[in-house]
């Protein structure tokens, strides 16, 4: 931790900040269970997620222009109707599932993390999902961001470079005095490879699917939650 | 107040919520007294901010590519320093100069007014100001957004359509679920033009130059300051 001092905190958010897997099963749940359907929740949530990386991949690879990540998830939620029986789902219904990204709870430690850390550094979520789904998310939580960056703000998905660095570009920082923080090493290995500093935050608990092992590459930081983050960067 | 329901508030900044003219003549005296120099400070601010159409109508025009307004704030600066005597400031005290757009001081009314609107709208900034300026202005001020919207997201000026369009379409909202609150005329008018509904906030001791006169347009609502705003939105 040498070099110039960092300034801000970037945080993937889908994982990393906020229990995705059990707030999507919990809230369809509570969405479908009253029409009497009876689903695998969990798996429902896995399956919607599993569409997540090849729907981006159509905006990265530049075969489609730029779509909210809210528009993709109502498509990908198209795709996997069929597998569990629910290809009849009026479009009402279809609409209020989509909107159970916007409510996905937060792991315990980050609010009161985030809230030291804000103390200390600005703070902005870099994460695919668009500008309305932070917002909202942030409310869910509690949560008090400087600005919504990422995805929208730079009209692609990451890893692509022109999400990081376009998050620096907009709080007047240079790349190395932003630290990325994220559950996932594709994420770090791009940030770093873009120049920011790095901080792995462990969350074995996201999904079996999601791997928990550390990336392999050089880190600046390695913690198990939030308030470790901020005690280890003196916030 | 009549058709569907408003549910974000969209601000402009500069002059609407913050004294730029006393806080820029403020901070430029407190950096450039100790240097043995005397101007007239509120003539250097408004000289300063004379040139803040022109500068940015290079980019609405299509001259030259979108920049942010802490760069433009910079070249401005430039521009105005012979007519005051100041050419041979040094780059650094340029530098810090610029700076003061971070640091103005809000109305007395918004800090207040803000907190109480925002528990019933998403709220979000509408300006030509770039990302870090208003996320400085925000910490300064103590002002909670939802997202920092306007110039930096749209890659252009007000009053170009694209600024209000996008900044509703980042909410996932109609523009008519927008109200546009601003001090200023052709502010209102080019948010009215594209389906936002508009606040005018009387602002009569921004500075001389300023028209303080009410626009000549059908308004949704015209207030005093923000917290007759927040009365008169049942916030």
């Amino acid at each position: 931790m040498s070099e110039s001092p960092i300034k801000a905190l970037f945080f993937d958010v889908f994982g990393t900040l906020v229990d995705w897997r059990t707030s999507v099963a919990r809230d369809t749940r509570v969405l479908l269970e009253p029409l009497n359907i009876a689903i695998d929740w969990l798996g429902f949530a896995d399956a919607w997620r599993n569409e997540y990386q090849p729907a981006m991949e159509e905006v990265r690879a530049g075969r489609i222009a730029y779509t909210k990540l809210d528009v993709l998830h109502r498509q990908m939620l198209g795709k996997i109707l069929p597998r569990f029986g629910l290809e009849d789902l009026g479009d009402s219904t279809l609409a209020q599932l989509t909107m159970v990204w916007h409510r996905l709870d937060a792991w315990p430690d980050v609010q009161a993390g985030l809230g030291r850390l804000r103390k200390r550094f600005l703070v902005a979520p870099v994460s695919n999902g668009n500008i309305a789904l932070m917002a909202d998310l942030a409310r869910h939580n509690d949560i008090h961001w400087d600005a919504v960056l990422g995805a929208e703000v730079a009209r692609d998905f990451k890893p692509q470079r022109v999400v990081y660095l376009s998050a620096a570009d907009a709080f007047n920082l240079r790349p190395t005095e932003c630290l990325m923080c994220a559950a996932h090493a594709g994420d770090l290995e791009a940030a770093a490879g873009c120049g920011l500093r790095v901080a792995y935050i462990v969350r074995a608990q996201e999904s079996p699917a999601a791997s928990s092992a550390a990336p392999a590459m050089p880190l600046d930081l390695c913690v198990q939650d939030m308030l470790e983050l901020a005690e280890r960067l003196g916030a």
